[in-house]
């Protein structure tokens, strides 16, 4: 099967100018094919702030209301994803920007109301990606950048996790590729100390994970991202990665080993 | 050679939700290819306003700075290009939003900023227009929705005109199609007196532009949208319109004879 690799970015690179540039510049010139998924940063936050417009957060996550809905399509599928594809082109790595409406991409089911209402959220599944069309695209030669935004194929966008985009993506295309699926993000991989970015794990098994999970070296936003990971294994998923978005080129041409492999 | 209309659909139907939805519907059930190119509305101006960022008019042509090339991307190619594409899809139209610079889609020149600097802005010619990538998502049954921002191929976003994006594109592409290129907006056509509805002139053709132009009938914004429409003719583009956006299924259909047909 030929290689595929689905790359996450996440949003503490694309808020810094010279790390993201640096970034696709690596990206552009990689001899392997790939997908690049891509999150939004604080630009939307900071957007809905200069207009006055109150973000409700619940248990720590944001809720999506209409307004919220419109500052998210406009950063995400708008200014970051065709900035993103402007700087691929300029490496002359011919690339598209996608949503998850852009040729039926994505097909999300909004997420029920109860218990907790998050608004315009769309959760994804492997039977909504349209794997056919992200093959023609590969097929010509061209890098799809997809943003979080997908719909619900009744007119409604909807906002919808990066993290869940590129592990479905990876999963779907599974049966035809040989994929590998990096998360890429501002520190050095899964820590055992937060704080210490040397204290990288460098391999990191089911049972690994069962215990570091117990003891809470692993925790928060790194075990839903992490619980996802084993179940895309699970799913035929190659190989995953969670790196610093610095050790990209190094990692998918295996000359380093440097960032955690879920394994 | 086969049929295919480039339609461009303006601001005032845009800013109005119902209208664009019906707008949409008829375009989604039409049996004929398009594509449709969109400018933006108010909807960019209203964000300035919103975000205290002075907009700088020059001969009554807008300044595009860099945080007006910002809010023409977030709003042009995210807000208002991601709701076509779903709405598109709701009614079954598989479709796919792009801007300049998806798939190396139209490379712009950045204005000569002497004697006057524009900004942000870039001219599109024939040779800019990726026809390839057009004709193989028209092959493979998706219809382009192109948003009004190119890119230089340098890194660069640029905001450009809509008409010349819509009139370039149908010049480039009528070496391989029998092409129709449709201006829609909230006017039922070329009108005689502009406050006056019923005044449609049904055909215009070079003479009758000439002689309306020097009796001042023909002026201001109609005048560079019609000399483009005359000089498309010229290279071989098959059927131009001008017409309310009401009528859009009727003049493709041949079914009705209402707005301006130039010839």
């Amino acid at each position: 099967m030929k290689k595929l690799n689905i790359i996450k970015i996440g949003g503490n690179i694309i808020d810094d100018e010279l790390q993201l540039e640096e970034f696709l510049y690596a990206l552009a010139t990689l001899n392997e094919p790939f997908i690049l998924v891509h999150g939004g940063g604080k630009l939307a936050t900071d957007l809905a702030t200069d207009l006055n417009i109150p973000q409700e957060m619940i248990d720590g996550r944001r809720v999506t209301n209409a307004q919220t809905l419109k500052i998210a399509t406009m950063v995400y599928a708008g200014y970051i994803n065709k900035n993103i594809v402007a700087l691929l082109q300029k490496h002359k790595r011919n690339s598209i920007g996608l949503s998850g409406a852009d040729a039926n991409l994505i097909q999300t089911t909004k997420r029920n109301p109860e218990p907790i209402d998050f608004g315009f959220v769309g959760d994804v599944k492997p039977d909504g990606i349209n794997i056919a069309f992200l093959k023609q695209l590969l097929q010509l030669g061209i890098t799809p950048v997809i943003s979080a935004i997908t719909h619900d194929g009744n007119g409604q966008l909807l906002n919808t996790n990066a993290d869940s985009i590129a592990n479905t993506i990876a999963v779907s295309l599974s049966r035809t590729f040989d994929t590998q699926l990096i998360y890429c993000f501002e520190k050095n991989g899964v820590l055992y100390h937060p704080e210490d970015e040397n204290s990288v794990i460098p391999v990191l098994d089911w049972n690994m994970f069962q215990t570091l999970k117990s003891e809470g070296v692993i925790s928060k936003g790194m075990l839903p991202k992490l619980e996802n990971c084993f179940q895309a294994l699970e799913q035929k998923v190659g190989k995953i990665g969670i790196i610093n978005a610095k050790n990209i080129s190094g990692f998918i041409n295996n000359k380093t080993h440097e960032g955690t492999s879920i394994q």
